[in-house]
């Protein structure tokens, strides 16, 4: 009967201060997927992104275009207007919008002010991802956006999803870094016993952070084992690559053979996998999914099949991931709160380390958008 | 892609900052329709006004009345108890009040403590509302209740209305002050496009302010064209007049007629309607509405069909205000929130400015309770 | 029409704040009731005590557990693991906990860090009741828990209940301690007009607080007339008294017998009651509840009868109790709210008080833990 050790809490809430956390502010100055490129046409959609209530549609042309969903005027939300051509008139007493959210008509009055506009953001499609950039416009370069090749290569096959995901974005990307957890959150779908004790190696660069998992020989989860033949093969090789390539994005790479076989003279399979936590707001997020294969391109019971098999697994994160959330925000006032890292921690922690570091650098919204209007 | 310009932003801000807006203070000192009347009988009525509870119900012999709703002793809620003649017995143990809030009976002991009693509100009723004065009581004067005539005449024919509205009452003033939203807003219902850009007077003194606007001609819409014999006259004349009589109410009248007529040889046909925006909190309010006319007395349809036509169009109003409310509140935490005035809103921006000056000039609750208390 | 009185809002505002409320901090120091003993077994069962999310369950031998509901390594319930023998296994990653709440087990890793633990909390078991000790674990005595003997006699029988009550565990106590409630909260189900201006008595001790009523000669209502077979009987004699034996456990003895035979002469029947408001937020408190009578031993029908009786009476108590506690937060924020007492309030305020003091002289959770820390 007791409490934990006062070291240990002492030291543990030391290093955890270093880290991001559900509290932490958001990273703006990066690209995020908002949307999936074909949610987006000639309607309005409201979409909350890093606590912003976004508007988001397409022109005539089929340029995508976001503004922040606020009337100028009265605050009334855009989405409830009506789009003209490639603008927007306002629900409530007519303003007009052009795509880059400058008000170009006032019906009440013939003269429409000069200079008003409301916040654009930067946007750019990759495939079947529609990326925004958040932050200060003038940083946003659709060069730095760190999607994989894959997304739009012909030689993969690509299916997508979505979770509304009711807990901080830091910690799906937490939840991905680490898959040492398939052994126990993922028990019944696609984890195995010997995934958690599996070798790994950590990558640790500024910026990028991946743990490669290898568990062989094991039995692959039929997930895996049926798209790939090594069904009750018991030295199926599982080669797992997690990368956390921005704040926006991290990609799950897995590689599956025979390791009886030499290699160049096995048939290797990869499946590569988009984990996308968009912010919404602290509490929640948008989790995009985009699950791709380069075999069996053309076997759409393998695209359907494992869609329903991951999509499965991936509910598990999210009652996982929502069940954390409860538990953070419950324990807020708990003096003796208190997280210890482990060994296999160290690619996340280096991760929230640099959200943190991240997130501090940034000047507050109100110097950006000074910074900003100065400027242009 | 860019941000809104600092010195619109710098501007706007300024300027609302001298208008009453969701979290201004209530005006205490001001009657308020807290009920229609035909809603207060033998039983304990709850209802919240300016984020107070109070209980309403009638003596024996008819006479309205409201109090606090809580008990002195344990604060329990006294609309759970019962009515006994002309007094409420506490329905957690027993005391008993008479009308005027004082504690005359405490069942558990022969002696009844002396000068117990909770607040009581000055009411008074004029023709289908119940008022009560929510501020000082020693500045109650029934008097000065701004109800129109017609809410008594018998030369009017009235019907009402309400609805729950989540939304601060300023934006429904704010709403009923510029009618240029009818060409958006009510697009559907009874507004038509030439609304928005008709010519406009605006009055402005100390706590009066309305709007007069002329479409003339115009086409009615049907809630207006088929009472008044107007259907299908691409002639008509459509005279609005918005009038802020009071933090508590609103009155809109409108005149109809055949503008290709002389004057005086023509008949017009006068709609009136008692907006009434009663606080709730401050994020929602009560929407009491009187409709009147002076015209086809006797023909019921006209009643009803009117009743159902604007009570569609005051749904949409409704809807708008309470997605209003709740942009309002997401954008709280926005450092580059801002709204921009236009010529159309004079009226309401000095009805606001108004509001604003009137909540500052009221004494905090707890000092009003305590002189009120030495002069009594 | 007017305000309290200044002078008396003064007043019962000073006494009021020697007294506890429902934003008094929780008495720690305490033990209290945190289920029901068949309610624990060997599944993992989450319950919040003192706004702290426990995790209950029995080892293989059937010895209580309870820890704190959260993995120290990254914050997941452990109440969504597996119980592995006595240990927890944690459902995210797979650390497990033995019974005191230490870390015995990485899988991630051969090494398991050492002196890792999360607060276990020291538990008794009397009868139908586990006890949680919420406070320092160095002062938890099991032979200070109040529990009645007859919790666990064999010459009592005894039935249990239980509400989930959104009311602070104050207003319970306060609650149980003052039974002039009865002739009106309960009007319709075990309460009598006679019962509140009934003789009473007042005991008051450091940390006891007692009331004795005593209701003769009276009329019965049925929940105690048939068991007893003093229906009809309008001599029948009522006497209650109520107990305050800690901040975990209110007992209320009530006898019966008919006041026209000789004191020695007549049968007398008793019947008692654990009520127990354990808190479970500052807002919400687990309402247990033991029934137990030592007469009619093999008569079920009584044990039903008084039940379902004796429910429906304490289910007045919840609604008008969640009735108060609306009443109390939505009047936060009011300068003039007030609170008199009665006489019959005496044994309350002193309990009331005695729980403000002991809540203030307990230290802060923080230092306690590091105190317990150095010395453990």
């Amino acid at each position: 009967m007791g409490n934990p050790a006062a070291l240990v809490v002492r030291g543990a809430r030391k290093a955890a201060g270093r880290m991001a956390n559900r509290t932490t502010p958001f990273v703006r100055d990066e690209w995020y997927v908002v949307a999936f490129a074909d949610e987006i046409g000639r309607t309005l959609l409201k979409r909350t992104i890093l606590d912003r209530d976004l508007v988001l549609y397409r022109t005539a042309s089929g340029e995508p275009v976001a503004l922040d969903d606020r009337c100028a005027h009265r605050s009334f939300p855009l989405s409830a207007g009506t789009l003209m051509a490639d603008s927007i008139v306002c629900g409530y007493h007519g303003l007009r919008y052009d795509a880059n959210g400058t008000v170009i008509d006032v019906p009440s009055q013939t003269r429409c002010p000069k200079g008003v506009s409301i916040r654009s953001y930067p946007v750019h499609e990759t495939g079947p991802l529609l990326w925004a950039w958040m932050g200060d416009p003038q940083l946003a370069d659709p060069e730095t956006i760190p999607a994989p090749q894959w997304l739009t290569s012909p030689e993969w096959v690509r299916k997508s999803g979505y979770f509304p995901l009711r807990c901080n974005y830091v910690s799906l990307h937490e939840n991905l870094l680490d898959l040492t957890h398939l052994s126990f959150l993922h028990a019944g779908s696609f984890g195995t016993p010997d995934y958690v004790s599996a070798p790994y190696e950590v990558t640790v660069k500024d910026g990028y952070y991946a743990l490669l998992r290898r568990v062989v020989p094991t039995m692959l989860p039929p997930v895996w084992a049926k798209p790939t033949g090594l069904e009750g093969n018991p030295n199926a090789a599982r080669i797992t690559r997690s990368e956390f390539l921005s704040p926006g994005l991290h990609v799950v790479t897995a590689t599956f053979y025979d390791s009886t076989l030499p290699e160049g003279a096995r048939p290797e399979f990869t499946i590569s996998t988009c984990h996308i936590p968009t912010p919404e707001t602290d509490g929640s997020c948008h989790y995009f999914i985009v699950n791709a294969r380069s075999f069996a391109l053309d076997q759409d019971w393998v695209t359907d099949f494992m869609h329903e098999q991951l999509f499965a697994a991936f509910q598990e994160d999210v009652t996982g991931l929502e069940l954390l959330q409860q538990t953070l925000e419950r324990d807020d006032e708990r003096p003796d709160f208190f997280e210890i890292s482990l060994a296999a921690d160290r690619a996340s922690i280096e991760m929230r380390q640099y959200l943190k570091r991240r997130a501090a650098s940034e000047a507050p919204l109100a110097s950006v958008v000074h910074l900003q209007t100065a400027r242009s």
